[in-house]
């Protein structure tokens, strides 16, 4: 019998609780022992609960109690999260957690203590919620270069562009019924302005290139500016928005970022609809993988970190080889240097005399038309350039774009 | 320096040594320890490689070798295969292997040797090619009950049919043209007779469910009977047809089968197409994944197999916890009872007739209609009902359709 304590029993903490109770044949047969939860640290109390008897509101109870040889934290946000972890990686427990701004922000430095603790760190659920995606990535494509991650990293904005694209919504419907379904907090900006992505692409950059790469480093573009008519000028190039988080080798440094971006039909991250994630891998022996499901809830989440606490049970005395080294400051390139084809769209009385313009101020481009578009409008797509050079060609044309969208 | 044998420089095993040479400091990062191909058993000789000298005839200067700690089978086949990977195991060396004949047929008694010698024996390759797969069902869904996996799980069958949905090919003229590409064999019966997606369901099921399953318990069909027309009427009720290999849970027993079925078309696996591979998986907890990628070719397949080599070197002190007991002759329900919907195409001069007849037969029925049917077609889809049932109820009719096609 190995005895767990969860940290925090909200969503994701009850819904490990329940998955640990509900499945624990399944569980104990996958990993050679009987699984028991022993404490649940919550500053609420439970009385209905079958397991009442396990909540506490001190942590003392838990890092001191030698027989818990794993804790799950389910907290959510950097403190007082960061502080109980480490304290419980540093007196010797397996820590498996959920907490992707904690993994983002203090990864590096939490592996490290685990590696000398020889104790496991894992956190699979912080990613993509109950999609297996970081272990694949670390133990199945060991055997490959890793040329680029990209995914739909966050259920709330995908769900919205969904709406957006089925049903015409625009971004202001689309957020009021995302909030009304509970898909969307009050406070939305951690979702619709790209944050959470952002601290997804981070940890899966980290694992794939063996560095920690840290959010503030990542350009990170929400979904509030897309507009009904960007949804019509993708429709029309045979392409839909989707906000992805990318990470690519460059050399020694990697190119990373957070946008709306917009994919062609025939990829299948295109087909991610509503609240689903997906990841897709690109590695030079395998060519390009995909992972799909569900990237939060309850019960999927909890999935994850069940899957993770059983892979701790089953390496209690052996570390599993995770681990990346600390992040550095030119690391990440400037997002001035990242390069893509953009579209763009203007309003102009003249569309013949703006487009000569552009062509002498920005190079190539392809014009674009769009079945619904009002007359004065003029919309074009870039060959790929740098984000300096865009900047470069706009400045000398005297103009900006009412709309400026990335080509994946 | 871990020192690894290769049995077999076919396409995947030149494949392996290709990628642990290529990839060789990306390898050690991960492995912790860098891998080095010791010996390379061929009947060829492969004078002009730069790696020539590794190669040997000679079977037992591999086994008797203390040094080689790992050895990668990609000879294909049941014998030798079976008895050089057997052998291995049991003078204490990890196996990792691509061979799904061998696994689905021996690998109960492969994992019980694996066991008692307390080495590797792993096989992420000998399904879904690339697509990490198996590890994630063990390892990273090891907190749900699975309720069930379905998957296009060959690649060349896909590759047929999507030229026949596509392009509205023939069968004949598909399998030509995948021959012609290389995708198909001289004698396709392994593929489009469903042999191979058979041996893939098998070992899905066998560490699903923790139980050996022989591939002549699973009913098996091919794609060999469907037509343009089976192409045209799943159009025309909104589905695509796919070669599935299919297994769930029936209490302690387990339903398992490969055929075409037909497939709703905003079912991700609908979307799967060319030689691409896709396997879905259900848990209770987690709900629906999906995992997709390219099922064969040389380096997607190698990519699996050094994927496993480097969790076997991480391992070579610790047995890794995969294992299933040996099968049971009543354990795979019978084809009479598996259930589902199905779609039947009759020719009839009298359709009025033939089909309250078909009533009173099947019970409950939808009539489809196809825009380009023949004027004697009649199509229907019948309830949700057994194949036992459905057979006795056209034994009543006294008439068999000229096509029989199952709905997921």
């Amino acid at each position: 019998m190995i005895s767990v304590a969860i940290l925090g029993h909200g969503v994701v903490g009850s819904g490990v609780a329940e998955v640990l109770l509900d499945n624990a044949d399944t569980i104990a047969r996958n990993a050679g022992d009987s699984l028991v939860v022993k404490r649940i640290l919550d500053l609420r109390s439970f009385p209905d609960l079958p397991y009442a008897d396990l909540f506490t509101t001190d942590f003392d109870t838990i890092v001191q109690d030698e027989e818990i040889r794993i804790v799950v934290e389910t907290m959510g946000g950097l403190h007082p999260a960061y502080d109980f972890v480490k304290a419980c990686l540093l007196v010797g427990k397996s820590v498996v957690t959920s907490n992707k701004e904690l993994v983002a922000a203090k990864g590096d430095e939490l592996l490290s203590i685990a590696k000398e603790q020889n104790v496991n760190f894992l956190f699979e659920a912080s990613v993509g919620g109950g999609i297996p995606i970081l272990r694949p990535l670390s133990q199945c494509l060991a055997g490959n270069e890793i040329e680029s991650v990209a995914g739909i990293l966050n259920g709330t904005t995908n769900f919205m562009l969904t709406r957006m694209v089925q049903d015409g919504m625009d971004f202001g419907s689309a957020l009021a019924l995302a909030q009304q379904l509970g898909y969307a907090e009050r406070d939305p900006s951690a979702d619709v302005d790209g944050h959470d992505a952002c601290r997804k692409i981070c940890i899966l950059a980290a694992l794939a290139y063996g560095k920690h790469v840290y959010p503030e480093q990542v350009y990170t573009e929400g979904i509030s500016a897309i507009t009904p008519a960007d949804v019509r000028y993708a429709e029309a190039i045979g392409r839909v928005i989707k906000l992805i988080g990318q990470v690519k080798r460059q050399g020694d440094r990697i190119q990373c970022m957070v946008s709306p971006l917009l994919i062609p039909t025939d990829n299948l991250l295109a087909q991610v609809s509503d609240v689903f994630n997906a990841v897709q891998v690109c590695g030079n022996a395998v060519g390009e993988v995909l992972f799909y499901g569900r990237g939060a809830g309850k019960l999927p989440t909890a999935s994850a970190v069940v899957g993770d606490v059983v892979d701790a049970a089953q390496h209690l005395t052996v570390r599993k080889p995770l681990f990346w080294a600390g992040g550095s400051a030119d690391y990440v390139l400037d997002h001035a240097d990242n390069a893509c084809a953009t579209l763009l769209r203007f309003e102009t009385d003249d569309k013949q005399a703006l487009l000569s313009r552009l062509q002498s101020a920005v190079g190539e481009i392809a014009v674009v038309t769009c079945p619904q578009a009002s007359t004065n409008e003029l919309a074009v797509v870039t060959a790929v350039m740098s984000e300096c050079e865009l900047d470069n060609g706009l400045a000398v044309l005297g103009e900006q774009p009412v709309s400026r969208l990335r080509l994946l």
